[in-house]
């Protein structure tokens, strides 16, 4: 398995090149009789699509998906969902000239320590084109949660460069190209990311997902915990470096006894864990954060070799996004659903039978028992 | 799968339980013709055992490990590789009174909303003790990698509670039971964690581990990045909430004409991404940090609910580690070290015949060029 | 992956060796909540076991299996089963003289091209005592498949050397060690097993399972078919070179007009297809049938090369079987279920709330309809 | 994992309805640097192509492959390679008077069970057309093993209905739409095929494939037998019912004393097992045999039931293949280079700088020595 391939049961196989003619992915294992169409999932492509504000990649792609296979009279028999987009603005001799010089922190140089050759336009396989396609089965994957489950995934940038955005509400989020959740803080950013493509540079980003409505019981208790697989997920996304669940790297200070979620029978009394025991759901919102680097593409020269080895500058031109994180959250949003489907179905296989003899308890307590920092989604420190 | 076993061509299948009779693993693929015998996998478990300082849970546990297959005359065959601990020091009676009553924060009440049961001795199966086989397997690996391919897999404490602790030297991690790696902080962290446990609290924890002498070209390029599958890996343990590479959350305020790793001939000039560039290893330090959360069985009574779902409080007793990073160490190389293996050998498998036309470089450039925050194995800011 | 591990959901990891301290496996994903214990097991062990009758091989092995973890308070907990039996009579002495001498048809010579070394005491891995741990695994799978299912799974010799047996009923089958369907052939076949080992020389067999009860709509439509499958799980067990479903080779020379299962409200009015169409089970009996190679491990001398490949002569003696088919019923019987409960769970997995709008027919129709080729539960001709 | 995506190493993920708009499937893991273009796949999917002849279905599909992703500048980069082939015949209305009748002895009833729910048209996705898309994968595979390892792969017709056919020669088979390897049968086969189709009945066949050339060492010693392996890739081409290796269900009846392959430094003295001991590759041919059934689609009226369960009579017209086994020995082919393939790459993982002590030997030994049924690839009783 050369690693294209995600999930146990709901899987999703990826294939394509940025500068190819096409990219796709095949979903197979997609329980039959979902009501679906290509209008189910175009608008979270829609969401990630470059050129939506002149601070993404001004490429024009339509990433007009269609479904191949699995599909019939409207929903799926049950069979593989082949979703296939065609490239169609690709302008390769933008990339003629770093053909034979390797991008610094990109992936050329390790592909070539690995396979001996790569396709250079575009970046080819590595390409945050690659994306769409996990967006794409994504989509199938969120509406599967979503009218099956009642399960709801979401996000929206936490932090991009040095400004951290604290979360208002779900539909600023969707008010504006940056995934926003904060609307008084547009405008900021707005001149921030202008001033960072004068300097020709770019910066970094964080992005937090929230899954609410998730039944308890999910996930695996040792490797495939599911906090295991949305970090394989998460970290499995172009340029991510880091991946927190419930307060992350904020429990290295904290302690027991302000960490535990305790529990009443009306509720859990916090979410420090973020909806994880044991990796296994609590049945609370299951929150996600993660650290996006910033692109290496920039107009900035850098030192760098070519492909004999020897020194070489490089001024990355092209098109290319100054923050990459920005068109981040439909590609987190859709690996956290990935997971989530995908454990939700191997956990009927195995126990689909299971009466708990404890009933579930609420996602929250009785009213003033919840920590206030758990009023937003994630807290601030992630 | 239900997730109890770990890689794709070099696999390890935990079982047991705290209290059960045993536990063990087996390892499948491992190469044939590598000198393999207990001596070297005792040494690991023995730095991860309980009852190695007072600061550690004080079970005594002898956690002799015995090979039952897959070596013959002192070499590995290639067949699976069966190892077994077996379970001496099982107090069950210090479970009788929380049999029917949930610690919160712990797997206790997930598990019953997936299984319908537990076994509720010592945690049974989401018991720490099962890292032990991890630990057990990951000293295979970490012999493997050090034997064919010159690379060291190891680990330290980055941080106890709110105590950052810096990098010195290997050689003082070995010499104290908390993984320092500076001994002039040995004291003070001994008499946090005295005090910590006079409160009856818990703490969190971070440890770094640090694979060096990688050969560049390992990983894959989509959702089986090497970095995905280190996050899956690194958060499959116990108790950790956070994972990170390289720089992991640092990146997200930094700039992208600072944040590349620049190249020449001699060498990479930095190594902010933590030795992994598109999924694929670079040759450089592979450098991972990993946050774990302060137990929550703590002896200051918490709020929780009992297997009817009754309102109930809870003080846990028993024999717990105050904090389990103190142990984690061994477990984290251990997993990085599965990671590596797997992704050598899946390497292997597809491109074992490929020679690059391109020169690896060194890990490390000319002199006065590396960035001193790379002096340490990882930035301080993880 | 070398092969070791068995199944996508209900998973079995094999491991030992013929002469090691133990051999055992582990059985990942069973469903929690079954009533479990040794005695579950050890029955199905001792169907198979040597030294049952003067025709096997006089090995004494207890073949006594201990569950060391995943059961608690008598059921299973829905983590992984854990199952050890300890070797006991090891005559290692046995093999010396055929170390460094590759016996003919045996796995000897292809393991050494493969690992480039082997175990050689009682053939080490590839040592028919392999497969006890897949009879134990395999008895929990076909207790599953009765309580929950009501499907039984069972097997008898159909055919030893030139003998072919008639079916006439189960209660016979368990009524001697030969598992021979027919009461009045048993006399005649002890007289030519007898002749054989006095020959030194071994025959070949055929094996014939039926899973009966076995739901309408389990297995997969393309690859993992259901009866391929079936093919992978019975052509993996030693000395097994052809496998069939329903009428197998017969199907040659048939006509379709002949051959389609026609169905009626009341049932099926035949089952040439052996209860698998498309991939995926019908709800009729499920027909396999094996035939199992004659050992080469006999007192002929024959010619071979050692270990430098220099030419040589061998005359096996030790301890075996002049028919390896005669144990071959348990081990058929195991593959069968193991390959049943897997595809079950994957099922429920995905298809878990399915509910065909078409009843389910019975497995046969109307008396009269049912061709008389069917009365047996496998036709002569396999 | 819904059964659509074959082998471990080089991973087939296969999609599409035989009336849908196309399709195709994605080849991961396929080693960087082969040379390989559309022009490498065609011939393959030529030789099965509808309408190569009156006797198979007179669809007329273009078959025409495109190469969407993996391979830059005329060699695979180590990326996914994804096939698409465009379905441009879908005579739909020749199935519109059976969507609502269950085709005896075909997928329909089975899937409705299963799903719930079918894509009716042309039996959609258990339709034969779905082979088209392994001919599609396994030309690379075939490609791969001849340029690297030598290793040929072909296939033949050994028996049509009741017409049994001897190998003559390689050349033959291709120079005729039966792949028959008897050029003094052709006209006979003939005869019997148009009087088959005006009975308006069917027959099925036997395909064998010889993969010669195959070096030693290659599989699995327990679950994944290179046989095992090889039977469940078969086993799992539509209308397949009987796999068999080297002498199949000849052994049953043979003495262990004239089926052993005995061994020289010369070479091996004969060739029973098939090439392969053990589960693994011995260097000698691999022996391959299959049974196809008759197709159930037949003009010969059939009793059956509707989608509510009540008594019908059914007569397909439409277009059908009267022996599905015609266009088979391409399908063979490719599934067994398929399994060849991944067993090579999984064994270059673990064991790919394994030097054995002794040397191979050659597949076949002396002259003389060589029994005679050997001089024909497969023996007449296969």
């Amino acid at each position: 398995m050369s690693g294209n391939t995600f999930g146990k049961l709901f899987c999703v196989t990826s294939f394509g090149e940025s500068h190819g003619p096409a990219i796709g992915c095949v979903v197979d294992g997609c329980p039959p009789g979902l009501i679906l169409s290509e209008a189910d999932i175009q608008p979270d492509l829609d969401r990630r699509k470059p050129g939506t504000s002149r601070h993404v990649t001004q490429r024009k792609e339509a990433d007009q998906v269609r479904i191949l296979s699995g599909v019939y009279e409207g929903a799926t028999t049950g069979t593989p969902i082949a979703l296939l987009i065609e490239n169609t603005d690709q302008r390769s001799y933008d990339y003629d000239k770093i053909k034979d010089v390797f991008r610094p922190n990109h992936a050329d140089y390790a592909y070539i320590q690995k396979y001996g050759r790569r396709d250079p336009r575009g970046g080819g396989r590595s390409s945050a084109r690659e994306t769409a396609v996990r967006v794409a089965a994504g989509a199938i994957a969120k509406k599967f949660l979503r009218e099956r489950l009642g399960t709801l995934v979401r996000g929206y940038s936490a932090q991009i460069g040095p400004l951290v955005l604290d979360f208002m509400d779900w539909d600023t989020v969707e008010m504006n190209s940056f995934f926003c959740p904060d609307p008084s803080r547009i405008e900021e950013l707005d001149a921030y990311l202008t001033q960072l493509r004068r300097d020709g540079d770019s910066c970094g980003a964080r992005v937090n997902v929230v899954a609410s409505g998730m039944p308890a019981g999910i996930g695996e208790p040792v490797f495939d915990r599911l906090d295991a697989d949305l970090a394989h997920a998460l970290m499995g996304i172009n340029a991510v470096k880091g991946v927190e669940i419930g307060e992350g790297f904020g429990v290295i200070a904290r302690r027991g006894s302000t960490h535990r979620d305790e529990m009443r029978p009306t509720g859990f009394l916090s979410n420090h864990s973020g909806g994880v025991a044991g990796g296994i759901s609590t049945g609370q919102d299951i929150l996600c954060s993660i650290a996006l680097k910033p692109t290496s593409s920039i107009t900035i020269p850098g030192k760098t070799i070519d492909a004999e080895g020897q020194a070489a500058d490089i001024r990355t031109t092209g098109r290319h996004d100054p923050c990459v994180g920005l068109r981040a959250t439909p590609i987190a949003e859709a690996m956290v659903a990935l997971v989530l489907i995908d454990h939700w179905l191997r956990n009927r296989g195995q126990c689909g039978d299971v009466k708990p003899g404890t009933p579930a308890i609420a996602a929250e307590g009785v009213a003033g028992e919840v920590p206030s920092e758990m009023s937003a989604p994630l807290p601030d420190d992630g």
